[in-house]
């Protein structure tokens, strides 16, 4: 449920230096981002939270109440907030009217519920169209759907979410999971003029995934899909993945001269238990059941860019200095890691 | 806002029959669509309103009250019922637990406001996947958004397009329109599983209209989409027709080996005024000046079937039973009309 903060790192003597030297001091700030940019994939939120936690460590700061941090790095981008922590984090709307209490709080570690795998779809790494930030003060100033659902759907599922999430229910996580992305999809399409975030390739994972649950009578995976066309999917525990991977290689093959390690990335585990180690074992998947009797169902090579398997992460955290740093430790200036 | 009736044509002698009769009688019926049929532009409703309407004539019906007939076409699908009236026309929700008195109304006459011209844009004619009336069965038991939609949203709308259309005041005519298509098609992916209608083609539809609506600096053409992909578009004259019908064959140039005269169907003053009379002609269009900045704008030739120049209809009605009869007169059979 939240991104991967990325590998910034801030050089740092360790030592504790007062307010007034900060304020005559200058910071070199290097970044990278492993995350495809302004595709709808949090990836503001994973830098903001990181730049927030890397300045955080580097003048030892303590918080002067718990979740500060995280308010801070919202200011950023909303979601940022949500990913300083690990495992599952919820955002508080909060009441004050200058947003000081719209904190992020932990409501469980990462190793609270293993079994769930998740698979993201990455269907267009293009420039979206409408950043989120601003899609979403068009969707508050004009979608009466929003207004709706922001006051009466939202309070209600947060509550649910929290419930299921706490006794790791997969078919009611799932089900709010999917009710909820597509509610926020239409009222951004209710908003004027209308945002469209989704594409049809993103209508085409959304139905692989309804065909599957409906046939198989109870959720095997969720889908949710943020200010973009690219599917982030849950499965129900790994065996659920590996079928969810083969699925979504038999409908969504890569191009011909592509290469597969660059087609799944990330967790390796789940392509390995697949069996599937080339583009043959790609090109001799058999269709699965549910698939049966769907007429026109486009397997249209390069669809999807690229897959990445993952799960749950473990939070901001400080990477060994020698090893991580993207500063040279000599000169202060950029190393440009391979 | 109203489909065509069909040429439906039901052969009568024109004698008054007593209902006893009737009972011992039988009827061949044969009709014919020129609409995309299940294509999501109301040919059910054409053609359940031209039933009705020919089985009325046929067997010389008188209403009991104004709008019977509307509310037994309503019987076949819903939208049926605003197709036997000509112009503009109301379908009456009613209060009634039997439906009886969910009737239409004519608001205006087709005289009243002859200005509009409709261009539809048909993107695919393929089979849709769900029938309207299905999917607004699911989407009563299962989307929230529908219900607040119905309830708060409707009502108030619908007061307001009967204003505009009276006062044929296009700017409003044309924000309640294309913001209401919006909310209908965010129900439908607020229903669980999601239903789409919309595609990337309906996407770039929308995208033209509303990038020229906000250059323009007010509307000059209003976009719905009703249980499919295909745009009906009203444009607020004919000169803003001809600009519209521009745009179109711009950005949705007709394959290579297309037939201009297959292409542009219907009224074809449009195309006339627009000076084009070749692909030629088309492929020489400059981009209008809001396409300016646009980037990853795609011109793919074929992306719509074909596009449709009309305007409101007259209504149901009788056509001469020699030039339209689709029965051999002699044998009663089916005449295949070429």
């Amino acid at each position: 449920m939240r991104a991967r903060a990325t590998d910034v790192v801030i050089e740092s003597s360790g030592k504790v230096i007062t307010k007034e030297v900060w304020s005559t001091l200058h910071i070199h700030i290097a970044s990278e981002n492993n995350f495809p940019t302004a595709a709808g994939l949090a990836s503001s939120a994973a830098g903001f939270a990181c730049l927030v936690y890397s300045l955080a460590q580097l003048m030892n700061v303590k918080e002067k109440y718990e979740g500060e941090l995280t308010a801070i790095a919202r200011l950023g981008s909303g979601s940022a907030c949500r990913s300083l922590y690990g495992g599952f984090v919820k955002w508080n709307m909060g009441q004050e009217a200058d947003g000081k209490d719209s904190i992020a709080t932990q409501l469980a570690e990462q190793s609270h519920w293993e079994d769930l795998v998740i698979i993201i779809a990455v269907v267009s790494s293009r420039q979206k169209e409408t950043s989120s930030t601003s899609g979403m003060q068009e969707s508050v100033k004009t979608s009466p759907l929003l207004k709706y659902r922001a006051e009466e759907m939202v309070p209600k599922r947060i509550g649910q979410m929290e419930k299921a999430i706490k006794s790791m229910d997969f078919a009611e996580f799932a089900r709010i999971t999917c009710a909820d992305s597509n509610q926020f999809h239409a009222t951004c399409l209710d908003t004027s003029p209308p945002i469209f975030y989704l594409n049809d390739s993103s209508r085409r994972l959304i139905g692989l995934v309804e065909r599957w649950n409906r046939h198989a009578g109870e959720p095997q995976v969720a889908y949710t899909f943020d200010a973009g066309p690219n599917a982030v999917m849950f499965a129900k525990n790994k065996e659920v993945a590996v079928q969810l991977l083969k699925r979504l290689l038999y409908q969504f093959p890569p191009s011909a001269e592509a290469d597969l390690s660059r087609y799944v990335l990330g967790d390796q585990s789940v392509l390995k238990s697949a069996g599937v180690t080339s583009l043959e074992d790609i090109d001799s998947l058999s269709a699965p059941a549910e698939f049966a009797g769907v007429i026109n169902l486009p397997r249209i090579p390069g669809e999807i860019d690229y897959l990445i398997c993952t799960s749950a992460g473990k939070g901001a955290s400080v990477l060994d200095g020698q090893i991580a740093s993207l500063l040279d430790p000599a000169t202060g200036l950029l190393v440009k890691n391979e």
